[in-house]
């Protein structure tokens, strides 16, 4: 079995047999990572770049995890910000990552659209660890399989992402993969940072937790970007909180019990409170662990389509 | 065998047969590095995180060495100073490690007791790589190995540390494994720069070269913080190396030749002189190669306690 | 086969039998990079440490994936400018390599000489990187592989090095390789960015493009250094593009195709124009390519002297 893509770049288009898929095989990467020696060998001899332009250490060191456990050999490169992340440079950059024989590339970049820029000048498989405001895939399916995990399927399912939906590229993840596999959307937060448009994608918008969390059973609370309070369009922190703040007295009002998500790193009493956080409902952990797993599956499905390595489900 | 603890922490309530047993293991991975091929391969398929949250080239290097030496996957992260280090952020950062299934922990904080919190809250082995002014465990097994090797034992051995005795994590490690092997240990350095309850550890103090050197057999020199002048406690440079710099007249009173050891790096003519660091009475080289000797011990002997692989002794 | 030195200091003096060697093993190794598994056994337990006291994004990379697909155990340590780069600190570093007990240093400095220092102070195989003014004898090489493969031979090849000669170091290592290996070499740039004593190298001086382009093969363009526009040495970057910079109107002038090679990062429209760095005459992303073929070339010829491991052609 093999991805339509040579690439992971985006979840909006890719079929639900594409997502199963994906699922399915970083279900059992997840039982590897339970085992003693968590090292499996499909990527020996393979090379992946990671190419950070934006700083971001969780990330990186899952995927930096993801692949050593694969047995890849990798080179880290980390530049955040000034000239390296902007047009000729990029595809310079590309070319040099070409003529060196690199098998893979991951890369996460200030800018929509930087992966898919490098996937048309250069053979290696290209991952995108998330681009500007657009989408940030291996978080929308650590999110999937770590629902699919606690609810036993996506589809029927209700999830709400809250928060700052405008510059969110977990959230436009979180949407495209959700909807194809059947779940029931919705966002929350203040009206100023909800995209005009979102209806359009199916997706249910709401101005009050409290009117939502009767209607679902998950929430997907986003990180708040401090810097952002300057840009006019948000409220206060405290305020936010009063409003957005997802809290164990506004779950309460949950008719089931609710399951708490976040990308992390929590801002601890903003976004999300702190025993929440840390309650039986959140699943936060958890997306961690699954964040290897998944992307060990991409990893795995893209750097061996087609050799005829088997799958990690039939005994590696 | 093994040790009695899963982690190391502090030297300081180690017994003396852990000591030893991290001592004699040194000592066989100390021949390994003679070896054309210096790689071992007891910790394949684990993985090591190296969390230094002060910057540390030299211990780093060390870590990662004896790290890749015994075959493990190494992931690195630095982050001197700011928010990272501090409580919460550091229990999200321990959950998250954690949650991404690492085997092993080395830790650099600038907060005395940061590894014993960590510890409290992950399941992997943790290693203190320096913690604020409390220890720096690995440090202190290196001189005692250092000491052993060049002395025959650490039995009755004298010796003296010299310098910021106040603010240094290396005279207390040092301290703590000394006392326990059965070493004599005096201190020497300006008055202000003597914690006060010194004595209470069986300590004897001196306050000049003079009265300390011919009643020893090693001299443990420590590093001199620059920075630190300005914090009133200290002497100028000059007047430092005046009473307390360790140069070879100073040392000619010695009864019999005096082993000289520093942590590195050196200030030159400052806390000891470059003759004397550079002569036959210098085996601070010898500390950076068992360094590599005794990570890879403490390392061999967390990660792979009860598992049943065999000790390098047994023909690795 | 091996080398008359353990070193890789500098291509001055090197025999055109240990060039022939390099360049021939590379041309394996060159081989082995369009494989699937790119991946060779040979340094399998070696250790490398890669000092990078100038920052180099590309050759630092182009080192790590050369030493990574020869199974080496890397470690890294990078550090721009500072205390660290000079005199008795280096010496200091170069001792602590020593006992930790490294295998090869790729070394890459600001000032001229340091390898050659650092060789006289380490048993460990040293390889430049790149030293000051003084050569960059890897950039030597691959230009050397890449003429050798596109032209078929480097005897009576006629190069032309085009811009800041002075500064160069890679201008060095190119004119004492190429004249070794029988070609001939002229260089083109202003006349204060000429040194002096060149023509005593055996190398022709022109100071108008249109005057060598008649006469070569090849034009090698340095990248100007936009930093150096200050010292007065230099004309405005407008100048200098209307009278060095090579342009496809230019080179019509040449009598048969010429090849255009640059070691990167291009400064567009500068030095050269867009349009002939990705034309049909460029060898620019060969270079790149190369250079990963010509350090696993000189990592493998130097960490296997004398070992009887075999030669890459013979079958790994």
């Amino acid at each position: 079995m093999k991805l339509a893509s040579r690439h992971l770049l985006e979840l909006e288009g890719m079929s639900r047999e594409d997502l199963s898929l994906i699922l399915d095989t970083a279900k059992s990467f997840r039982e590897v990572l339970d085992r003693p020696i968590k090292k499996v060998p499909p990527l020996q001899g393979k090379t992946i770049v990671n190419l950070f332009f934006e700083t971001s250490t969780r990330t990186r060191i899952s995927f930096e995890l993801a692949e050593r456990r694969l047995s890849a050999d990798v080179v880290s490169f980390s530049q955040a910000g000034s000239s390296v992340s902007k047009g000729e440079t990029l595809k310079d950059t590309a070319r040099n990552i070409e003529a060196m024989k690199i098998d893979m590339v991951v890369i996460r970049h200030a800018s929509a659209g930087a992966p898919h820029f490098l996937c048309r000048v250069v053979d290696a498989n290209v991952i995108n660890a998330g681009d500007g405001a657009h989408e940030h895939p291996t978080q929308g399916l650590l999110d999937m399989l770590t629902l699919r995990e606690r609810h036993g399927t996506l589809e029927g399912l209700r999830v709400c992402i809250v928060g700052d939906i405008l510059h969110s590229r977990v959230a436009r993840s979180n949407i495209h993969g959700l909807k194809t596999m059947g779940a029931k959307v919705s966002v929350c937060g203040p009206a100023p940072l909800i995209p005009r448009e979102i209806e359009k994608m199916g997706v249910d918008v709401y101005h009050r937790l409290e009117d939502v969390i009767p209607q679902v059973d998950a929430l997907n609370v986003l990180r708040i970007q401090l810097e952002r309070q300057k840009s006019g369009l948000f409220p206060s922190l405290r305020e936010y909180h009063r409003y957005f703040g997802v809290t164990r007295e506004k779950t309460e009002k949950a008719e089931r019990p609710l399951t708490i998500m976040h990308p992390g790193p929590i801002n601890r009493d903003v976004e999300l409170s702190a025993d929440l956080a840390d309650s039986e409902h959140s699943v936060i952990l958890e997306q961690v662990t699954n964040g290897v797993a998944v992307r060990m599956a991409i990893l795995y499905l893209l750097g061996t389509a087609g050799s005829g390595v088997p799958a990690p489900e039939k005994g590696i």
